[in-house]
């Protein structure tokens, strides 16, 4: 475990410090924007998968990087938007950008740093990475609108959960892996089980993240309950509605289709969520695609990165935030 | 003038009719957020250059209404953003798509207009043309940053507004002609005179819709004297301050650079703008552009859309709307 905790590490300062020069390479006017969102950390699980992913299939280049990178802009550019969208204040215990710049800047950082998450993967000079990278934009925003238009609607089904969160979380990471793996020049099966095993751990990391919604402001670095005051549908709270007799049931969910969740309501219903293992249990619906990310995995060559993907998959599990 | 009049409409109804066909590849749930951007109307004048540049150089593949179609794209994802950022309500004299769908959607329609447009451009498998256009997407939102940085800023210099204009408007127009002679597998002469001639009409694009802004509500489709209420420094605003006693200039800055003009002001300050032909002294600013557009002309092979393209700059020049 220490071992990979190094590995990982390592990887993860080639990350940041390819991340800062690509940073130096924008327009003087719109770096500030860039680094705040960039610099003020995060979890770079989505780079860290592309470069493990391209090693483990045997690629050496420093381009691995580089595409990490681009995978981290373009989630970066998800966020700033994303934080926009959902008048969020903090993200990962900082102000958010929009809170710092203001709005209008914000919408153009975010329009900069998809710009030029394309540019870094052009400079590649590989139609196919191209390809895949561009649909991974397309559909990420897309399944964000899907996201937004089912916003307040109590009646999800585990399909269309599913299919939302498939679009705005998980393909972008399966991209994230898949290109890895294209760059590395693996064959088509293999490049495959790569998409696959991205697209798995990242429906698993969605979950995790739903579970987390419910975890105190001070652990996740955002305030708690954020799904339930925006209206979100989630498998924690899908968990509390089995809970409740009929008629709170009917009454809980006539207010949350209306939008009409008093804060403290958020509260209590966050409290009550907590006391009911919501949060486990949504946890739990992670096991099984974890086990299919772990499937996928057998078919990557064995060596210390196929090992630190395995470790991957199991901390997305488990984390804490 | 009928003749171009008749070719204009030909090919605005092949853009309009590619336009259609690629809004119907996308996600469906996004399709009615972008039909009603694109839908609107608009004057096609980005794509019309793509088009008639390219066919200028010989070009006649139907890749030509591809490319332009996904400049419109892209112009129409910086309008959508433009929009919510500025406020506004009205866009060629239908509701904005932020007022109709929300901004959390309008947001994700212009991310998924910049992806569609790239995906597009990809399609066509040139490299070169895939990097220009990343690159204008890049500039363009940067363009965009350091208008939002200098606004209220009533000291601007002339260099300082051709740097924001180029940046947010001349880069993109630009772009769509340059991509037309690379397409056209025109030398690097021609694609750099294409380039020029695409530079100086969005110049000349923007110092004219500068001055239409003190135009009447009904001609323009959106509210008059909203570069004022929004703060922007343009060539109209530096005429009316050259016509003030000094007293009278330095109580308006002060009050423009700290955002404080009431509508009545806003309104009345308009009408002294007109009053002062204000606008009609910045289209004139705008015919050293035209001319140095119309010498980048020359370079074309003559023809009919060379001649087509001369008129495009004196229209650029004279458009009421």
């Amino acid at each position: 475990m220490l071992a990979l905790k190094q590995l990982l590490k390592k990887e993860n300062q080639l990350i940041s410090a390819t991340i800062s020069k690509e940073i130096a390479r924008l327009d003087p006017v719109i770096q500030p924007l860039i680094r705040h969102s960039l610099e003020a950390g995060g979890k770079r699980i989505r780079p860290g998968l592309t470069v493990l992913v391209g090693k483990a299939f045997g690629c050496r280049a420093q381009g691995l990087y580089e595409l990490g990178c681009a995978v981290e802009f373009l989630h970066n550019a998800t966020l700033i938007h994303d934080d926009i969208m959902d008048g969020a204040s903090l993200r990962r215990s900082h102000p958010a950008t929009h809170t710092v710049f203001g709005p209008k800047q914000a919408i153009m950082a975010g329009d900069v740093l998809l710009a030029a998450s394309m540019l870094i993967i052009i400079r590649q000079q590989n139609m196919s990475i191209i390809e895949r990278f561009a649909e991974a934009v397309a559909k990420t925003a897309a399944g964000q609108v899907k996201e937004i238009q089912s916003l307040h609607n109590a009646q999800m089904t585990a399909d269309q959960y599913m299919e939302i969160i498939t679009g705005k979380t998980a393909y972008l990471i399966s991209s994230a892996s898949e290109v890895g793996a294209v760059y590395a020049g693996a064959d088509g099966d293999r490049v495959a089980a790569a998409a696959e095993f991205g697209l798995q751990i990242g429906i698993a990391f969605q979950l995790v993240d739903d579970a987390l919604d419910i975890a105190p402001e001070e652990e996740i670095g955002k305030p708690t309950g954020g799904d339930l005051r925006e209206g979100k549908f989630t498998p924690v709270l899908e968990r509390y509605l089995e809970s409740l007799p009929d008629q709170e049931r009917e009454t809980f969910c006539r207010l949350f289709s209306q939008g009409g969740l008093s804060e403290e309501h958020v509260q209590k219903t966050v409290l009550a969520m907590r006391a009911l293992n919501c949060g486990e249990k949504t946890r739990k619906l992670a096991d099984a695609h974890i086990a299919l990310a772990e499937t996928a995995l057998e078919k990557f060559p064995p060596g210390v990165e196929r090992e630190a993907l395995f470790k991957v998959a199991h901390y997305i599990r488990t984390r804490k935030s």
